[in-house]
């Protein structure tokens, strides 16, 4: 193998939790030789196995401790509720020069734990690349999926501007676009365009299983709007659990200010204010229109 | 042009109103010889015209009164609100055996007005097809946009049997599923699986533009699963004020379940009550798990 100095940013990345996310971190850290090797860290040996056979990483290892060892760069891939115990198991083995990340969907959580597990001793920047699908697993990983993507940075007050320089062309590296952010506005942005979807997404089901119940023929006539709009429901909800529960109170925010609108729609509807109606599908439009999220 | 008479089940087809629906019929019925000819009607020339071009319709009529004399199907591709001045207008240049149906996505006022307008001495039979799309115009017209999708008709008491078998075959000729349905049970349902989802759409848009206005990050976070949701607020918003006028009961009710469903969710977030968060995911994944609609 040549080496390529020009290009490797790490030695050793260890990623904890090698499906969708960590697969596809590991294949673009390969593919794009950013790394010298490529550790998988879980507890499935089969899985690992796998992981290897698919190019997502070089080598595996059973054990936290050992696995996060030797390495200068070890991102975190596990659920949210699991980043906290998975940095206490590595605490005593970490390299005094190591950056520990994570790509959990809430942050300040997040980084109020890892700063109370790894002190300002180590080197903790909170990570979540805006990228994803309801497919998970490594089988469905793939080298580019962070390509075009927005990839959240939110280092702490102990971050260092060096860490975050070198974890940002990392990131950079594999494509994606980074953000560097304070978590507590990650956390209240993430509540609207995410979490609170899935929610919605939840609650529109919900409500057309009590509506099939009732014998409405909602299969027959649900179309692709309909699909489109609950997708997302497809997501373990032991995942949509572990994030709410890490991300209660902008969440609860986010679904108040959806009631609000919800609400008053009904009310014109109720009055049959046809031009509050209007305007209201109106002024929908032009948030969409406004945005540049569809020319990603 | 050869006679194919086995095939054939209307001589003349009137399409009022020639967009993606109407333009689509207009090509299905012609690419399978559905009709020995096909008239469009509209106001703007040119858009007709056009529609001659791309193969939708055989020949043009600018007026409403004139397309419809000949036709022995007439089928009202309009917004909701035009159907009844559009039914008005033709009314006495119908054929006496004509069968006059329309598209609107609500049904209980259209079959009102229909009665009205018509009393017993047309057939009048209301259709929903379950397929079209946020990209409008004949332009996105295409013949198969009914192939494998639900078509709702709606019958009246004074419907005859045969009128009804003969509508039938030619929607199941051009690959649609027929679904034959009473009009109230066609718009409670349609209000959940249709018309609730575009207001949630919208007042999730809402909700994402004052979180914008007050600095929220928000377009560069959205990522696929937001998109999915907020795509179909792409439609014209004067399309659903108006869907949403002639539907306003059903759709407060299902509005009223829905918010029913979200304060349950937001009690539960407030609570720290794990399982009962839990269960709202899981139950919402049953739902969608035991549908037909992925199937199709």
């Amino acid at each position: 193998m040549i080496d390529e100095p020009d290009i490797r940013i790490f030695d050793t990345v260890a990623i904890v939790g090698v499906g969708l996310i960590g697969g596809s971190l590991g294949m673009a850290a390969k593919s794009r030789g950013l790394a010298r090797r490529v550790i998988g860290i879980g507890r499935d040996e089969r899985k690992l196995n796998r992981a290897v056979e698919l190019g997502a990483i070089d080598s595996l290892c059973t054990s936290v401790e050992d696995g996060a060892a030797s390495a200068d760069l070890v991102i975190i891939c596990t659920p949210v509720t699991l980043i906290a115990p998975t940095l206490r198991r590595m605490l005593d083995s970490l390299r005094q020069d190591v950056i520990v990340t994570d790509v959990g969907s809430t942050k300040c959580e997040v980084m109020e734990q890892a700063a109370a597990v790894l002190g300002s001793d180590r080197q903790f920047i909170g990570g979540h690349p805006m990228a994803g699908s309801e497919q998970a697993g490594v089988e469905n990983a793939v080298a580019n999926l962070f390509a075009g993507r927005t990839y959240v940075l939110t280092p702490s007050s102990s971050t260092s501007q060096e860490s975050l320089d070198r974890l940002s062309r990392f990131v950079e590296s594999m494509g994606a676009v980074v953000e560097i952010m304070d978590p507590r506005n990650h956390d209240r942005t993430v509540a609207i365009i995410s979490h609170l979807p899935h929610v919605i997404s939840a609650a529109l089901l919900q409500q057309t299983g009590a509506a099939r119940d009732d014998g409405a023929n909602v299969d027959r006539l649900a179309a692709g709007s309909f699909r489109d709009l609950t997708r997302i429901s497809d997501s373990p909800p032991e995942i949509w659990r572990d994030i709410c529960l890490t991300n209660a109170d902008q969440i609860v925010n986010a679904i108040a200010g959806f009631e609000h609108w919800i609400a008053e729609f009904k009310h014109a509807l109720m009055e049959c204010d046809e031009s509050a109606i209007l305007r209201f599908f109106e002024q929908a439009r032009a948030v969409r229109a406004a945005g540049t999220w569809t020319r990603r």
